[in-house]
């Protein structure tokens, strides 16, 4: 059976490829999952993408992951920074999570450093845009495997 | 009339069982809400509870108890340490709050001593798990008593 | 063509009238927008109105505003103190904005102070209750105008 | 053999009644003290109470509780917010034990919202005057009966 | 008798037009000036205008408003960030007050967020240019009128 | 009847005379108090002087000035800066209390400068020395009588 | 000779009487600089009294005062919490200087706490009203006295 | 030509395997080592390793770069949170540089959380052991490509 | 004559041996004692031992040391971090006193990191068990031995 | 045309020579007014020099630089601390401007070690008492050449 | 086999004897080296003694401890309050290491009250001079011998 | 015998010319050394001239420089900000030093504002390019030949 990821986008992300593109890149966002698509089916994954702006449908989202995946990708976006709903979600499931962003949040305002969530999951890719879910998938499988030796 | 509650229950907590069982107890969701209820008709109180991860719904059942309850009885998990429009809510309604946490706060990350919601509500119980909402139960009743005389 | 205006009130608004009156004034809510759309009408200008308590509507809001108005007058609520969201979401649409509040916030409570939504803003008109709309109403026909030439 | 509980007031408390009657009540000292036992008794506690202005009586009062106490309730009044030796005591004599506040510190004084004994303890009743102590008995009994099992 | 303004401005708003147009606009001090006596005309207001570099003239200017004007209008610039002279000049003589800033404020160096004048006067208008004295003319006559009912 | 003055002195200052005197000056303990009764006897006040090592003892003198004092000077020592004990204890008597320190406390080290019974005394007399006790007795008198008016 | 004394008022105290009367009292500035001069006949000492609303000015008089004064009493007001050119005159003057407020400023807002002056000055007199320059006065001559022997 | 990459190492990574294996994984050094070249020539790149536990040669190998490398891969180590030489010198050498942590950092103490060197690189990765350095290559050559474009 | 030592035990430490033996060691609060006065009679010194759980109590043990001590070993336990009277004590006696801990404070709660005694002694011995008292001891004979040079 | 320069001296520094010689050097304020124009015409430059205690005589002389002067020399004195209307002079006029302080401001009080005035000069010349002065004045005509080109 | 300990200096040790004697007293460094040999065999120890102004030494000589001794002595000196590679040093090898300052740290600047070493070490001995390493000697031999056992 | 001058140059400084012209100017290390060579001949001032990028090697000349150097002139660069090793490097040796930086730092990043080095040297030169070193020659003749009188 193929390992199954949840990935999981924030507030806002559905504007890729409009949205500054000097921080975000100008792939659109269909782009961005098809591509996603794409390296999941190389690499043998199977993979649901969401995207909400709504906090409450993040959450519901991570919760049900626990019965199908057993990995998330997750690129809260604004959320990272004060969602604690999210970081509990993520603590409640225990499923491995890989935290995404598409800039580099560290050379942006002060308060986009700090995130919430990192602190219960397993590692962060940040700055290399749509390329970084790419990394991800990589990683999660990665992730996966090992946990289930 | 019987004095009657209005029961909130904010993010990740319908996974009350599963989730960090050091933390929460082993006691499932239903299991602790089917006690709530039985402790509210001894104590001859009306109680509607609500669980909901979308702070926008915490929000609008707050504004909906104005118009049912006399009291209302929070937990308002992770949502307690940055949600102002629940606070604002619960300063808009005029109902005396109770606001009730599983575990204790106080013993775990430094963010979670930090709640937005404690200054408008009449008082906290925490750290003693599902027995939090027994307890509450009889303070609102005595807070509702005093309020009415 | 006239100017056209998205106007977005954040949680809580909705019971203006019956909430805190020293605040926000004994105005009920649907009096406000009652004003609101008779000085849009004197000004020339077409409003749309929307409060929603769900952070992701107002995101979604904003975002719909793209395809429709010409700037945006929001009062974020309680938002305004950690809704990032609702920051990016005004910072992607690239839509001129304003920010109003009802009460004179650096008079209340410290947290009210600080606003995530202001620096990314033209400007923000705050105390002077719901002539704040009005205000910005008129604000935001000037900004257009300017913006255009 | 029943439940026994050492109950210890802080400094100040003594003057209940005529102090503060917003913040702490109008039921006087003894009074309080009485009903305490009459519900000890209702429970089929056993509970001695002791008030002092000292904070090492305290904590001598704390260490004694080893060689009689299944629990502690403590209100350590104005010593929650710099007495590191109450706390430190608690944690050496390995009892539960459970913080209860008359009124609601977190709707006071800044200074009043930080404890340094609530990391150690059980947790905390706060903000429902003498019916604090009424609840911490109740709850007492619960954890008592919880690590006997 | 019409309604009587004393509008203030402080330190370096003389060199307007020349000073970093793109906060502060490219409309010359006198120009400014003009525009707020015409829009006074139109509403019917008084309005007498004063700017200064030195803080002690500021703070003589409101006292003096005690004996002429009805409402003051403020833009302290600099001495928004610091002056608790003005602060307490505007707090003295019991005038409504309104803060005006040309640019937004919160859109540039972190000190300029902090204004230690906000929580004495009213409101505040930020980030319009000069329109923000002529919007704060209109709020000031409403604010005039609602006290005198 | 004379008024009646309680005066307390903090830990350490029994040593006054012997202990830094650059800080506190040469004058012995007991000639301090001598001069302090003279003083109260020209001003025809009544002056009962405490000194303690104990927290609990100055908690206790303060409850007890209740029951035969008109008004409190107090010289906490090293109390001032964390005992809230204390504070709790002048706030609980409700007579008016004086705050007085030998040597300026501002001009020594940086937790000196903070003290947590400032906020609820009438005033303070910091650095002159004994003779802030005289100067205290003075002021103390002409606030017990402006009371009683 | 007389000693003689340079009193020194900040901002704002010329409105005395009519300002703020529960922070700062009824009596009017003529009537207290009236009593502060009657007290320094009594006690032989001369007195000039300043008030000027400019920083300054206030420097100057302090630099003045080398030329004429054996000490100074200042009441910075709202410039004691900002102006570190009206601390560093008193520095550079050598001047033994005593600072008085009106009011305890230690039961107001936060910023008020805070004196960039009290490092400099002997000591402080606070919050006994007009009383405080008579205090002050009293406390001048002993400082004069004691630094002639 | 091939894409060619100088992976820079700092103080203490040489002790892999044997240090903390919870954090590090048990992995050796020279296998970590082993696996980055292969992996690169897998990729068609050419890579240069260096260790060091001097923060000088770190820096001179970081300035070395300039002269032969298209992208930096750097995995600072404990230098990663005060080292400013480090992050100086990958600003001079004007190379696209990538950062990686081998642990979560975020979940470690607090001043792992912190990084002078983050907003200076392109981006991180963080978190995955050695498969760090792997997506590391990855993400600098399509960093570079894109440059190169 | 024999160099003399008072050695003071803060709250709690009478709890040795059954408190939190990781961080405290097993050896019984008389064991402890016991070798203290072994070594100091090898090292040919006098030694009288204090213990108290009341601050006051330490208080007066310091100033009592004055006459009859060459130096003091103190352990202020929890006072450490609060008892700014301990430290005032400790100046005004003008001793020689060295500051022992049992466990290493530094790598316990954050608030253990604060000493407040720390800048008044001589040294700290910190994180030996109950070898420190006999390292203070002989570190003691040395600092009264070079003094007296 | 020689270069011309306003050398711009802030609050008490007319008393050079007799105020703290420790920190400021003996010389007298007009020799050191003396040195500056004789190094002036050495450098075949032209000076003018302002001393004032005047906060807003020091923006006015900022101001009027514009129509004079091809540089500013400032030493802002106390107002380096807190003056933003001397800093945003300094920006209006855009003129290079240099900032000169006689004493090293960082080794003395933890305030003196801000500037709110260092981000919108050129450089700053700092502890090298009225040497400074003439460093500046070769750096100024450096600044102005340089830009001149 | 006797016990082996890796005793090490950090930067400017090597002044010892030169550098500020008030604080590090008059010995030098090669007569402190010389005692150390000394009394390491008298208890029967082998010492090998290192000092090094470079941090990457530093990191090299602790991580050399690894193959040869059983304790670690260091006086990181100024590196104490930075060098996160020296503690992740300390930590990697696993050795229990001692740390020892010569002068009071905590009676000196701010900042050298921070180590961010104490974590990770047995313990401290601070403030002793010379003798500092003698005790440490002694504190070593205990700590092998005990974790032998 | 001319004095003679250490100049030392910190991390990366040998990149000056290719590395952000913008901030530290275009002209090459090389030509920088050959100025500062020349302005010495011309002043009579003997210089030796290192750049490092090993914080030991700096620590190390620093020392060195007692044997032969009147004065150091000394540009940390980057370790300006946190390297204690070269601030203790500097107290230790006694000579008089002066802190040179290219570019304005207060002008910069916020980190670049604090100095561990400032309290210890004579005085700083910032923002003037290579011209702060020739003005630091100058300004270290006149401290040399001002503490040789």
């Amino acid at each position: 059976m193929p390992t199954r990821i949840s990935l999981i986008q924030g507030p806002n992300l559905n504007l890729l490829g409009s949205r500054e593109p000097d921080f975000y890149g100008r792939e659109a966002f269909d782009e961005v999952n098809r591509k996603i698509k794409q390296r999941a089916q190389e690499l043998g994954l199977e993979v649901r993408i969401l995207q909400s702006n709504h906090e409450g449908e993040i959450v519901d989202a991570i919760q049900d992951a626990r019965n199908w995946a057993d990995a998330i990708i997750i690129n809260p976006a604004a959320l990272t920074h004060y969602s604690y709903a999210v970081r509990d979600a993520l603590t409640a499931v225990r499923l491995p999570a890989i935290e995404v962003h598409l800039s580099n949040v560290h050379a942006r305002e002060e308060f986009r450093r700090h995130s919430v969530v990192s602190p219960v999951v397993v590692g962060q890719i940040v700055g290399f845009g749509s390329l970084g879910y790419l990394l991800a998938l990589e990683a999660a499988q990665k992730v996966v495997d090992t946990s289930h030796k």
